[in-house]
Order: C-alpha cells, then structure tokens, then sequence
C-alpha cells in the first residue's frame, strides 16, 4: 500500500512543524497522528535534547486510547532506544497505533531499528514519503551522523602562487570586497567559525559574520579558539554576541565537544598551521580557497605542510565550484573518496 | 577620399600576400600596385630580412616609369629607414607613385615616418584601410615591437596549495591528461620554450609539441635550455627536431637573442626557480597555472622567491580565462598594467 493523499498531506505538515524545533545535536522532527478517516488528530515536534520525540509530542496531546487505529506520520523513522525519552516504537504501540508512514531511516544504529520494530509487532509500516525533503531538512544533521562529527569546512586565502602573505608579513587586502562578502556569507551559515590563538593575536578578527554595511547577520556562527595561549582582554572576539569557546588543541576533542553543542559545521579560518592541522588529521572535508589575482613568493604558505611525503600521498580533491568574486577567484573542493578517510 | 573598392580589393589581396612570407624578425607585408583605373599592375610581399620589402618586390615587376602616377596599396605603412634594402618611401616616390594606402603604421620608431615622407613629397597618403585585420596578421610581431622582446609566458602545474611536487620531489602526473594535451597544443603555438638546465636533468623533458596520440604537431617550438650546466649526450631534448639553444642564464640576453632569431613568443617551462626569475626581473607577461585538485604541502612549491617583501609590492595579475580541464583547472592570467614594468 501506498501513502493516501491524506498521508501526503499529514506529512508536509510534520516537515513544517519538525522545522519549529532547534537545529542541534538531536534532529529536528514533525508528527501528525491522522483517525482511520484521515482526519488529523494530534501533531507533535521535537523542542530540543531532553525533551519529548515528535511521536510522543503528538501523542500527549490525546486522551489515552484515542490513539487506537490512528496513522503515525513522521519525518524520521521512529527511535528505538532508550534514551532520556523512551522508545518511541514502544510509545506508538502501547497507543494502539495501527500505521506508521515515515519519510528516512534513523541512520544512528544506536536508535534505529524501530520500523523493524513496529513491524514485528503487526503494525503495517511505509516509508520514505517526502524522502528528499526530509533529508534536505535533516541535511546538516544526517552528515554530521555520517561523520562522527561536525562537518568541516577549511577556508583561506591565497596569491596565486599559494602564498598568504608577503615576506614581512603584510596581506591585508589580498583578496577584495566581493570574496570578502562571500566569507561572510559562508560565516552566516556556519554554526562555528574556528582560529588558533596565532590569529587571534596577529589579525585580532571579529569572528563575527557582517554584511556589507557593517551589519551583523541575524545568524553568528560561534567563535572558537584553538590553543593555550591566552586571548587579551580587548580582543574583538571577547566582543563577538556569542562567548567564544577555547580548546587547547586537540582537534578531535575539540570537534567532538563542539557537537554535543549541537555545531554540525565548523567553517577553519585559520591561519596556515591550524588549517594545515585539520587536513593532516584527516577532518577536513570541504575547502573553500580564494584565489587572488597576484604573486608574492616568499616563505608565507596558506596552507603549512600536511604530512604527504610523496605524490602517492597527495590529498586528492574534487573541485566542486568555480566562481569568479569580482577580480577573484572562488575555488570549492571536497575531499575525494579515494582520500576520505585518509589521516 | 578615402579608399576605392579596388583598393580595399587590393588591400585584402596584399593582406594574403603576406602570409606567403615568414614569421620572424621582420614583419609579414603585402603589396599592390594599381592602374590609375585600378587594374592591378604588380605584387610583392616580403620574404624576410636581408631581402626586399613587400613596396619593391612589387616595383621590381615592372619596366621603369611603369608605376608612375600609379596607386601602392601596402599592409604596413612604408619604412623610412636606409636598412639593408634602402626606405620604401623613396622608392615609391622615384617610381613616382601618385598614391599610397596602407593598413596599420609602422610601430617601429627607426623605421615610422614614411607616411609623413611620402605626404612631403606631394603623394596623397591614406591609413587605415584593413587595419584590424593587419593587426590580427601582425599580432605577435607588434607585440615584440612594443616590448622590446618577445612575449613571455610562464607556466607551470601546481597542487591547489602551490605545491609542484610532494616533499620527496615526485610529481608525476600532477594533472591529468586534458591539461597535459592542453599544455603541448600551448607549445606548439610558442615559437620557443625554455627550461633550465636543472628540469633538463631532473624530467629530461623532450621539448616537442605532441598530439594526443604521440605524434608531433607540424609547428614545434624551439627548445631553449638555461643555464652553464651540460645537456647530457642522451638528453630527450637532442632528439627534438629543432637543435635546441643554450644560454647561460642572462634573460635579457636571451630574449634579445632569440628575437634577432625571430622569435615572438616564448613558453616557460620550468622549474621553480625559472620561472621565478621571469617573474622577478619582470620578463613575464603570461601566466598559464593548471592546478590540480589535491594538497601536497611541503616546500617544493610551483613558484621560487620573486622579490616581493611587502604586500604593496605584490606582483598583481588579472585572471583572464578560467577553465576546466576534466579534474584540474587551468588559470591564465596577465601581468596588470599597474604592475606592469614592475621588476
């Protein structure tokens, strides 16, 4: 059996509802219970950590046994594990659902298997409606699920010849207005923006993400610094609307304290040693590199060295997006599956 | 008045005539005469130095007093100056042409200033007839005469982050096939390419201009080695069907060699510190990068020192064609005009 019309409808409506929960370190989800005649119940969403799953959400808002025979629709595949909530395949049947329609599979085998759950117990289980929405709702989550960790993106900015500075130092301005608005943009989306307290002293960046008015965008990624080093009092990013978090290093630890913040995408913004960190590593997945149209030679690498000792080593790419910023380069690659998982 | 429809006929016959002569140290030029009534009385182009010009090869067709009153439709605009074959402007006027058009001035200041000789002498001067398609004809050979020396361009391969080579200096294969035919189709239209005597004995490259299936293109460019070092006795380059050229390093001196050679154009092939020199004694007005999709770190980068100490000295380009080559990403660039002359 296919999902009805009234099943199609119950399930856009959860994907709304699901999208009223915070993006975090549980994901976002919507349930409709619908009557056997389609009518709509009860509808749930998850508010966050700690707090009632979607199906559970919907399902307090019955009297007990008005339940019985209802279709659950749900955006993710029902849980079943006992976390701080309960399963939620047990919660569904002890009310006597007698349908469940979901959109994806949990992909965290600690929770999942609750289809094969519900299914064992008699209740007749459809899945994957609205399954490109409901990943394109989960996108950020479900990589994060895949990794083990946040995403990582690496971003810096280069001469063309690799170089992030002059001789002496100096690289202010080497990439211009448009590639800079383009940073900030990508800062907007990130839920982190990670330096190492070498940036923090030299450049003393704001971390924060701005238009080009000045303006702060409505969504700060949190700023993160990296190392032992103390931040100065009068640092910018002690004026940043999000307190900065600092690690002394270790970067696994670092990304693994930083999800259980909720942070699915870390955007590295130097400078050359902490980017070099996370692709030596193996953590870095995307880089974003802005190419200036200019030549500086010298000893000043964007980008320090990343443990490859021979070409067979090399850390082989896709470039995903090119794109000229105004007299700039845009240039996108993720890590090649061939290289992924490499350290 | 300007020209007639025979002259234009005329001018775009001498334009053809040109090509019949060769590329080298002396421009490429046509001749028509014309009849009063715009018959066509003779033809001439230039076979190159040391021989006559385009103006009286054609003059030379015909019995004294033949071209009196007649009209010469020229390609470039007559010579002024007593070179090995005396100036066209004095012979125009001893064969008493009454009338001379030509397409594009002479760029050379010891050779311009026929037009203003002829109109002296009472012959009604017309320019400019055809001149785009005499400039496109005479591209690389202006280009010389506006530097002074022929057009350089620099190439090289770099991993995204600059690199040339893993720590270990193995780089075979750094780009793929696309970009490496692109690079030989590049070859064969430089009239010379130069390495240094260290990429001769480290690759022992062959210096030919190769089709995909190995063959030679008809056009190779000549090969050109830098450096006081020997060409070892089985090096690729001896097998190469132009004997190539050694200098010991001076590239100023090179250059002006290889123009009295006839050179126009020449490709930088390498390595490192080659290229860097191009770049730091300002030599370079191209740059032609592929960059493959992978980081190598390290320091074996695609680029030496180029004598930028400080960032308002950076050497500024401007990205002129961006492309893909299946995985890697050719990026030629020109020398801005604000750099330009810049050492």
């Amino acid at each position: 059996m296919m999902a009805t019309p009234a099943e199609l409808d119950a399930m856009r409506r959860a994907l709304d509802l699901a999208l009223r929960g915070p993006r975090g370190v549980n994901p976002q989800v919507g349930a409709v219970l619908l009557s056997p005649d389609g009518e709509i119940l009860a509808e749930g969403w998850h508010r966050g950590a700690g707090t009632p799953h979607a199906e559970v959400a919907a399902l307090s808002q019955l009297e007990p046994g008005a339940a019985r025979g209802a279709t659950a629709v749900v955006t993710l595949e029902p849980c079943n594990h006992h976390g701080r909530t309960g399963p939620c395949a047990e919660a569904l049947l002890e009310a006597g659902v007698a349908r469940v329609v979901y959109a994806i599979d949990d992909p965290n085998p600690e929770s999942s298997g609750g289809s094969g759950r519900l299914r064992a117990a008699g209740v007749d289980v459809e899945s994957g409606l609205c399954a490109d929405e409901a990943h394109a709702l989960l996108d950020s989550w479900l990589t994060v699920q895949r990794l083990g960790r946040p995403h990582v993106t690496v971003k810096w900015a280069q001469s063309l010849d690799g170089r992030a500075a002059a001789a002496d130092g100096t690289s202010q301005w080497i990439t211009g207005p448009i590639a800079r608005a383009d940073v900030h943009r990508r800062r907007a989306q990130a839920d982190a923006i990670v330096v190492g307290t070498g940036t923090v002293l030299a450049d003393d960046p704001a971390l924060t993400a701005r238009a080009e008015d000045g303006s702060l965008y409505e969504s700060q990624p949190l700023p993160v610094v990296l190392g032992e080093r103390d931040v100065p009092d009068d640092a910018a990013v002690r004026r940043h609307p999000l307190a900065f978090v600092q690690y002394p290093g270790d970067l696994e630890a670092t990304l693994a304290d930083l999800r259980t913040r909720g942070v699915h995408s870390v955007f590295v913004e130097g400078g050359p040693s902490v980017a070099a960190s996370f692709v030596r590593e193996g953590l870095a997945d995307e880089f974003v590199v802005y190419v200036a149209p200019a030549l500086l030679g010298g000893d000043l690498l964007a980008l320090r060295d990343v443990g490859v000792s021979t070409i067979d080593e090399a850390i082989r790419l896709t470039f995903t997006h090119v794109e000229r910023l105004g007299d700039d380069l845009l240039l996108v690659a993720t890590l090649s599956e061939a290289s992924e998982g490499a350290s």
